[in-house]
């Protein structure tokens, strides 16, 4: 934990350096169980749960009695509230739907844009310490919202070869029937390349470990698409005077339990905000269940004192973090500076956790300063916007001289050709 | 040139194979001149200027007397066509706008989207044999209607130091007043990593050769974004009974012009309208300036004959061409069975020439069926979809339980806590 007082610009860059990942190390194993999961199919994915997970699942497609099972075993508190949840994500996403708008740019010219849906997709939902049943939800949402005609999921099992019930049963009540217990590089190569059981897709999304995100760069490279490039998830506060410390300690401790290498940033106004809200991140972090990760992640954390406001808002936006809490009265106001940002959660009353959730935006966000270039998972993310267009002869009469002026001085003489020899039989008539 | 009468659905993959591209080999050579850019900055720009291209370039930034030279040397039709085209696609580009619109998901909780556009980006020129000068008019208006702060184009200069008077006339046009004579892996090093004259941008534009292709591969796995992944130009054209044979082979001909790697895809109904095609464009071949080119890129070129015009849809669906024209009466209903294509183009009247040049759609579209996943270049590559979300106290009490019971099951115990002590706070009072 490294706290900043009124740092000079040409600071920035080496106060608001992530930990460096390297993957490049990964590459060569990660590329080896590729080519054998492309080349072997189900075989390669077999052998690689015993090696890695210690795992020999036989069926590796969940079936009915298993999604049965699982429905049973969820309480129906838990039930309500994904249900909660999937109502507000259904709607955030519904309305992201657009209708093709037909534009005539000039008379008989007719060009619009349709959206249509990635008919092939895959869902990675990594096991491990968390099963995070709520990515499923932020994934498959927007899958059915844009129609997706084939959606697999893939996560892996247990030593048992059980799923966790509560991914099952946000599966079933998704529609999502294709769920396969293959996890890791193996399970980013299933859906990539196909096997004999997956189908294959032509874009994977969802979060992993540093193995899972190498492979989806790599199959990536190889005309695969992904949702984003990843990397470990991180919080930046913006707090001013009239921020609640407890609430900016309770934030920051939610985004540093996510793992040793999440990182959290807090820039307030003064000194002295800045140490009532480390008093009470100790104070709060002594009843965590997950306090030696939050604690490690705390030391890759900064804290920065920033005098003025838009001068903090630079650096906010020069860091383009994840998510972007600001916790201040004039919150509303303030969110009109931010230019980087995966999502923006505004007053006192917004925490992460929230959206992370259940308010209906999506959870899967651009880190790692990658909301400079990219969106965080939406609607978007799960369909093509195909461009149309259509000339009457009018239309091409209108354009066909300026086509056939760029293509002559681009070179391209069949390119006018195309436009002359329709030319030539229309104003013969 | 090959043909094929009424394949079976177990020959299509076959038959719908493209030319494999393999960048592998390249990436050795492609990584040692990136990793140089990044050590040694405009020093190694230079160095690779005067290896590859034999070109000793003091000032790479075009000057304002360069810009007026190009302007005053570019004649007036074609200025009036370039005029044309601009309106056009501004007018298409600028209607991809869209305002927030907040959603009140539940009471209380409201959620947006807001179009930020990325600050900084980069747009590659090739040079070589075609000045593509349509292709800086398909970058840089949507980037100047996002509304980037910093946008910067290069392009190699000729063996003199000069670039293309087109393309720094287009450049003028638009206000682009950074454009860089640099070409090539050096180029993209350049814009990926920053030099003490080019500067850092985070999203790359542009075609170029394999060698730029990798680069941009390479540059994307570490993190900057790219506009898509790129392979050569392509070409479907789906031709019944009611299709022009002359226009259909002057559609095929300017995609074989393109590059000797270009695909050209006929799917007609019947092989005797196949035949009659082939002789035109045997005909209108012998009058091309680029005739050895088109020629080469025919070689690898499938003329298809299908009986059932759904099934003729799913091989053209399957295949995912980068264009595809629906040379039919029929054009506008069979449209709608397009569900994986990059742009097309409907009806007797609308040759592919016209999107490449001037109609309004963009004409930087995925190829090698990247068109399964991704979508071309439009007004959404330069922004980034920013969400935020307010809530109230009132909504923060309706959402809070589903937030702390979801925490809770995935073991998320500070994300549950972040809502507690706020929900304690309220309901205190």
């Amino acid at each position: 934990m490294q706290t900043y007082i009124f740092p000079q610009r040409s600071a920035w860059p080496s106060i608001l350096q992530r930990p460096s990942i390297d993957h490049e190390s990964l590459e060569t194993t990660v590329d080896t169980i590729l080519r054998d999961v492309k080349l072997n199919g189900d075989n390669a994915i077999k052998k690689y749960a015993a090696l890695f997970d210690g795992v020999a699942v036989e069926n590796t497609l969940v079936d009915e009695t298993e999604f049965a099972e699982a429905k049973s075993s969820v309480n129906e508190e838990l039930k309500n509230a994904i249900n909660l949840a999937k109502e507000n994500i259904t709607l955030f996403h519904e309305r992201q739907q657009t209708q093709p708008e037909m534009i005539e740019t000039m008379p008989g010219v007719f060009c619009w844009r349709k959206n249509v849906a990635i008919e092939k997709v895959g869902l990675y939902i990594p096991g491990g310490s968390a099963p995070l049943f709520s990515t499923l939800l932020m994934l498959g949402i927007p899958a059915r919202i844009a129609g997706s005609r084939e959606i697999i999921v893939c996560t892996p099992s247990d030593k048992n070869g059980k799923i966790n019930p509560v991914i099952l049963y946000v599966a079933d009540l998704l529609g999502l029937k294709k769920v396969y217990k293959i996890g890791g590089v193996q399970a980013i190569g299933a859906m990539a390349y196909g096997t004999e059981t997956v189908p294959q897709v032509s874009k994977i999304f969802g979060p992993g470990n540093q193995y899972v995100t190498c492979a989806k760069q790599l199959i990536n490279k190889q005309g695969v698409a992904i949702d984003m490039p990843a990397g470990p998830s991180e919080v930046a506060v913006y707090a001013d005077e009239t921020a609640h410390p407890a609430f900016v300690a309770a934030d920051l401790l939610s985004q540093a339990e996510h793992g040793a290498d999440s990182q959290v940033l807090l820039v307030a106004k003064t000194e002295a905000f800045i140490e009532v809200v480390k008093q009470a991140i100790y104070s709060q972090l002594q009843n965590l269940e997950r306090k030696n990760i939050a604690e490690k992640a705390l030391q890759n954390s900064s804290f920065i004192v920033m005098k003025d406001t838009n001068e903090a808002f630079g650096l906010l936006n020069e860091y383009a973090p994840e998510h972007l809490i600001i916790a201040s009265d004039d919150a509303e106001a303030l969110a009109g500076l931010v230019v980087n940002a995966g999502s923006v959660f505004i007053g006192h009353y917004s925490p992460e956790s929230v959206g992370d959730y259940a308010s209906g935006t999506n959870h899967t966000l651009p880190t790692n300063s990658f909301a400079k270039a990219y969106s965080g998972v939406s609607l978007d993310s799960f369909v093509k916007k195909i461009t149309f267009q259509q000339l009457t002869k009018e239309g091409l009469v209108n354009i066909g001289t300026a086509v056939e002026q760029m293509a002559t001085a681009e070179g391209l003489q069949a390119h006018k050709e195309a436009v002359s020899i329709r030319l030539n039989e229309i104003l013969k008539k």
